[in-house]
C-alpha cells in the first residue's frame, strides 16, 4: 500500500510491484499487469451488472482507432467474446485523421487475426461527412457525424447479424455527458443516458457501453499496458466542445473529492432505478420505414440520414 | 444598448444613463436606479410565483448583517411588506464577526425604523455556538449552527406570531446547494430544495426565499447602490466549504455559457413539478413533542436542539 521512502517509488496494492497507475478514487496502485488485470475485471462487470451481453452473442465493436475502442476491443477479445470491428472513414483529412485512425485500427485487428469492417463515407455515399454536414442549412458537423456513424451502425450491425453494437465510451464520456444532461434538466435524455440501450426494432441494434465504469486515465493506461498503438490525436471538430468544458469541470470536482465522477454517474444510474428521477423506458418507437434505405423512422417519407444526402446534393 | 465607442461607458438598456452592472444572462445592462426597480420586481416575481407570502402576514427576516439578508429586509420594507427582523448572536469572535455583524443590522433597522430581535445565544443559552459544538463529538460547526439557527428561527416565529421566516438565500446559493446535492443524487435535499418550504406543524414556521431568482452580484451592486452598510468578511467557519468551491465551479459554467446557473437552478424546479424528479411533498411529519422547549420532534424524548446542550454540559 505504502510507497517507498527512500526512492518515493509507487508500489502495486496487490503486489507490490513498481505501480504505474494510482487511483485514489478506488484506494488502489496498480502495476501493469494488475492494471490489466483490474481494468479487464471492470469491463467484466459492467457487462454483468447491465447485462449488456453474453458470450453466444456477436458484438460488433465501433473503433474510431483511439485508446478507449481499440482498449474495448482487446479487452473484449480476451474475455472470449466472438466479436468483430466497424470502422466508419469520415473523411476527415486534418493531418491525415481519418485515414490515420484507419491504419491504427486496421494494425490491430491484424496483429490480433481480427476482422475489421470498414465502411468509407465519401466512397459509399459519395461525400465525406464534413461535405454533407457544410451543404446541409443549419448542420453542425457534429450532430450530422453521429447522426451518419449511428444509421451506419444500425446497418452493419442488421446486416452482418451481431446482436449488439458496443462502444468505447468510458465515465469520462458518460459523466460528462450527463453534466450536461443535467445542466440542462433534459428530461429525454436524462430518461434513457444508460449503458444498455435496448433494441426496439430489428433493425435498430442494441447498443451497450462496457466501460462505463472505468476512468479515462485507467484505459489510456490500460492502451500503454497493452502497447496498442491507438491515435492520440481528438477529432478536430471537436475543440471547444461542451463536452471537453464538462470534463473539465468534472476533473476539477474529482480533484477536490476522488470518486465524484464514479458517484455522479452510478448514483444517477441508481437513482434513476429507485424511483428518483423519471425514466422512460418506453421510448418514441419509429413507426414508419424509410421508403429509401428501408431503416425505421419516426416520420414517413425518408429518414433523417436519407434526407441528409438529398439535402447536400 | 451599446457603450459608447469613445469613452467605453457602459450605458442603461432602460434610459441610456451610466449603468453600473452588465448582466449578459439577461441581455441587460443597468443604472443604479433601473437595477434597483429591476431588483425589487425579480423580488416581488418569486414572491408571487412561488406564493411566498402575502401584504397582509407578518415576516420575520433572518438578517446576518451580510448583504443579501439586509438586502432583502430593504426590498420588502420598501414592497410594502410588514416584517421584522432576526439577528442570531452565535457567539463568532474572529475579528469581532458576530459583534460587527449585529452591529451592521441594528444600523440598518435604526435607519428605517424597523423592528430587530436579538437572541444572542450565550446568553440565552449559556454557550455560543461554538463552544457547544466543540463539546460535542463529531459535531461540525457548520451543521450545529444551522441546527441552533433553525430553531431560534423557529422559536421567535412562533412566539412572535409571524407567518414566515425568509431568508436572503440568492440563485448563487441554491444553484450551488442543488449542484452538490445533484453530484451525490440525494434524493432526500432533491426533492425538497424549493423557494418555498410549507409549514408542517404549527410551532415550524414557513420558510420563504425572495432573492431566488437573483445572482449574488446583482444582489451585491444592489446593496452598493442602495448604500447599505453590510459586513462584506464571510464567516470564517464557512472558509472551504464545499458550498463556495460549488460556487467557483458553477461561475466558470456561468462565464462559458451565460445564464446557466439560471438555467440549472429553475430548470430543476420545472423539471421536478413535471415529473422528472420525484417530489417529496409529504414530508417526514414529527410525531413527538420535546419535553423541554415544546417544540415538534421525529424521536421521543428531547429534540436535537435540546440534546445539543445537554450534551454540551
Amino acid at each position: 500500500m505504502a510507497g517507498d521512502p527512500m526512492t518515493h517509488v509507487m508500489r502495486c496494492t496487490q503486489c507490490g510491484a513498481e505501480a504505474v497507475i494510482n487511483m485514489p478514487q478506488h484506494r488502489l496502485k496498480l502495476c501493469g499487469d494488475h492494471l490489466v488485470a483490474w481494468t479487464t475485471k471492470m469491463a467484466q462487470k459492467a457487462i454483468d451488472r447491465y447485462e449488456l451481453f453474453t458470450l453466444e452473442e456477436r458484438i460488433l465493436v465501433a473503433v474510431s482507432g483511439g485508446k478507449d475502442s481499440l482498449a474495448l476491443w482487446d479487452i473484449l477479445h480476451r474475455l472470449g467474446y466472438a466479436s468483430e470491428g466497424l470502422y466508419i472513414h469520415l473523411g476527415i483529412d486534418h493531418e491525415g485523421y481519418s485515414d490515420r485512425s484507419q491504419d491504427a485500427a486496421q494494425r490491430f485487428a491484424d496483429e490480433h487475426g481480427l476482422t475489421l469492417n470498414v465502411v468509407n463515407v465519401q466512397t459509399v455515399y459519395g461525400k465525406s461527412v464534413i461535405e454533407a454536414a457544410r451543404r446541409r442549412r443549419g448542420g453542425r458537423t457534429c450532430s450530422v457525424c453521429g447522426l451518419v456513424k449511428r444509421h451506419i451502425m444500425n446497418r452493419m450491425a442488421y446486416e452482418g447479424g451481431f446482436a449488439a453494437i458496443a462502444t468505447g465510451h468510458n465515465l469520462d464520456d458518460e459523466a460528462a455527458v450527463l453534466l450536461m444532461n443535467t445542466l440542462h434538466w433534459d428530461g429525454h435524455y436524462l430518461s434513457r443516458q444508460a449503458p444498455l440501450l435496448p433494441s426496439i426494432h430489428p433493425r435498430l441494434a442494441r447498443k451497450v457501453k462496457p466501460l462505463v465504469l472505468l476512468y479515462e486515465r485507467e484505459m489510456a493506461a490500460y492502451a500503454l499496458v497493452r502497447q496498442i498503438d491507438y491515435v492520440m490525436q481528438e477529432c478536430p471538430y471537436a475543440e471547444g466542445a461542451s463536452s471537453i468544458f464538462a470534463k473539465g469541470i468534472l476533473n476539477q470536482i474529482e480533484r477536490q473529492s476522488p470518486g465524484s465522477k464514479h458517484q455522479f454517474y452510478l448514483g444517477f444510474l441508481r437513482a434513476r432505478k429507485g424511483g428518483l428521477i423519471a425514466s422512460d423506458a418506453s421510448a418514441d418507437l419509429p413507426s414508419e420505414t424509410c421508403a429509401q434505405c428501408g431503416q425505421p423512422t419516426m416520420a414517413g417519407g425518408l429518414c433523417a440520414f436519407c434526407r441528409l444526402w438529398e439535402a447536400a446534393e
